[in-house]
């Protein structure tokens, strides 16, 4: 059984959601808190154009501030998102870990998204990937749109899977599924996932699911039933690429992490620290978020009960 | 396999928990919609304290709106529930079709809804589902907090099946589990449930799961896993007993038919029609439901394709 890993993505999708814009040392208070509660990834942004998304302007100087020595754990990787090789320039030149790239299986929203149709995506991060590999970086590619498309509706699994060999070609070792409009259900999760393994028992799977018709969670166990390994989600539920239709928030990552530690994983993370940082935003933004765990708390605080006590045994 | 019934106790645990008053005419318009949509039972209300639960005060006017000839087909059936041989005369009065009643397998709980220890409520509500299976009504006994209970934690899975079995012991075909506090995962789910079927492989199983850790969803797919055959849920994801902690609101009826289309079942439920429903209410309330789907659209609708072929496949 692979381990599982939370890859927290709230500093890049959740954050590039909102309208306001978060000060830098705000951000880095954040993602101190974060870093303590000992997850695994975290996606400090993205190396697009900040005239476009302003809310990413700061993600060198986030890079810069984190990759100093003592800054974090040895433990902790720090990815980013870039669209286009100028974006891997920035991300080389900071020192970025992990680059996380992909392609929409969906025409429309490559198009809104990047401004290149999906061949066009699909030959600049095939071309980045190459580059970032022989940098050194770990790398993931994901087929965004992957389950369904708020523009074009259904997208075909033969699209999905004519991405991933695309990347498993050129040696990417960690694929990724992105449900960027909320579309998917459990058995297609299932049954994607399944039709990777088969292309390739060995490789990495990671997910990243959006909440827009409530399956998120249950999209997410899905996937770890599949044997995904890497599970994406936000601070607090928010989330959203901004130029995707109807899609909702992410996945919150407390709800994930106590979803996770009630069925007996990662008890090594701190899920306190981590509704900690999602009450700060929460009063950073004035309104309550998609995550209800800040208002009812951890279910593995009461009466001062271990977490062990409280989870249930599985299979 | 059985066939899969929606029973909508919005009207009963969705307002309940709602400080405002809903007009009688109101609550006639949103439930002559549930009506029209197709779903299988709806809960009207409940037969309680009307200085307690002023919410619930026009119960017996909304059943003698509905029970006269012509204002509802005959294959919708109308239920209400009842905690106490009191209530269960007021819903004899009026031709409540199906009783619904239950015993919090939390002490704390209990007391606190219904001024009752689990043991008196037991002996209360068999006295009453032996009363109502000899009128001849349908009958649903559940067990309250069944997954966990927020002033008490963790709920033995031995006082749970204690319960069910003194349900069976006198009659009850239905049997329902109500995750009351929202504290339910999938693998408990599966396992609570298959030791009932165990103690009775043909009894009618119900569920009825909150959203305070946002699994209801992956709580009931796992619940339709395990056999269960009727599935609770609230208009626009309202709900939440006054007298449970940190309860959040029921899972969405909305969300629920939508999950179930998406996997081939119950075609025959008008969504667009829950979903106007749910956006009537949630004008009415003058704010955003916890149901998304009522920014996000029928995901059926896209380009006038059809629900079938939006449908994905499933064992």
């Amino acid at each position: 059984m692979k381990s599982t890993k939370i890859h927290e993505v709230g500093p890049r999708d959740g954050l590039q959601s909102e309208s306001a814009l978060v000060p830098l040392d705000v951000k880095i208070r954040w993602i101190e808190g974060l870093i303590n509660s000992g997850i695994d990834i975290i996606q400090l942004g993205a190396f697009v154009n900040p005239k476009r998304v302003p809310q990413m302007a700061e993600t060198e100087a986030l890079f810069r501030y984190f990759m100093q020595p003592r800054r974090k754990p040895e433990g902790v990787t720090l990815s980013a998102l870039v669209l286009n090789s100028k974006g891997l320039d920035r991300g080389l030149d900071v020192g970025v870990q992990m680059f996380c790239m992909g392609v929409s299986a969906s025409e429309t929203h490559s198009l809104k998204n990047t401004g290149m149709t999906p061949a066009e995506a699909q030959h600049e991060v095939l071309a980045m990937a190459r580059r970032a590999l022989l940098a050194g970086k770990r790398v993931q590619a994901s087929v965004q749109s992957a389950f369904g498309c708020g523009y074009e509706g259904p997208i075909p699994s033969e699209a999905v899977l004519n991405l991933v060999k695309a990347y498993l070609n050129v040696g990417v070792r960690c694929i990724s599924l992105a449900d960027s409009a909320g579309h998917g259900i459990p058995p297609q999760v299932e049954d994607l996932f399944g039709a990777i393994r088969i292309l390739d028992p060995a490789v990495d799977l990671a997910c990243h699911f959006h909440n827009t018709y409530g399956l998120g969670l249950a999209n997410s166990l899905a996937a770890l039933k599949s044997g995904v390994s890497y599970f994406e989600s936000s601070f607090g539920g928010l989330g959203g690429c901004p130029f995707t239709k109807v899609a909702a928030g992410n996945v919150s990552t407390e709800y994930l992490v106590h979803t996770l530690q009630r069925m007996g994983r990662r008890l090594d993370i701190d899920l306190a620290a981590l509704i900690e940082v999602a009450r700060q935003i929460s009063e950073f933004f004035d309104r309550d978020l998609p995550s209800l765990i800040l208002k009812a708390g951890s279910i593995v605080s009461f009466k001062g009960l271990p977490a062990k006590e409280l989870q249930h045994e599985t299979a």
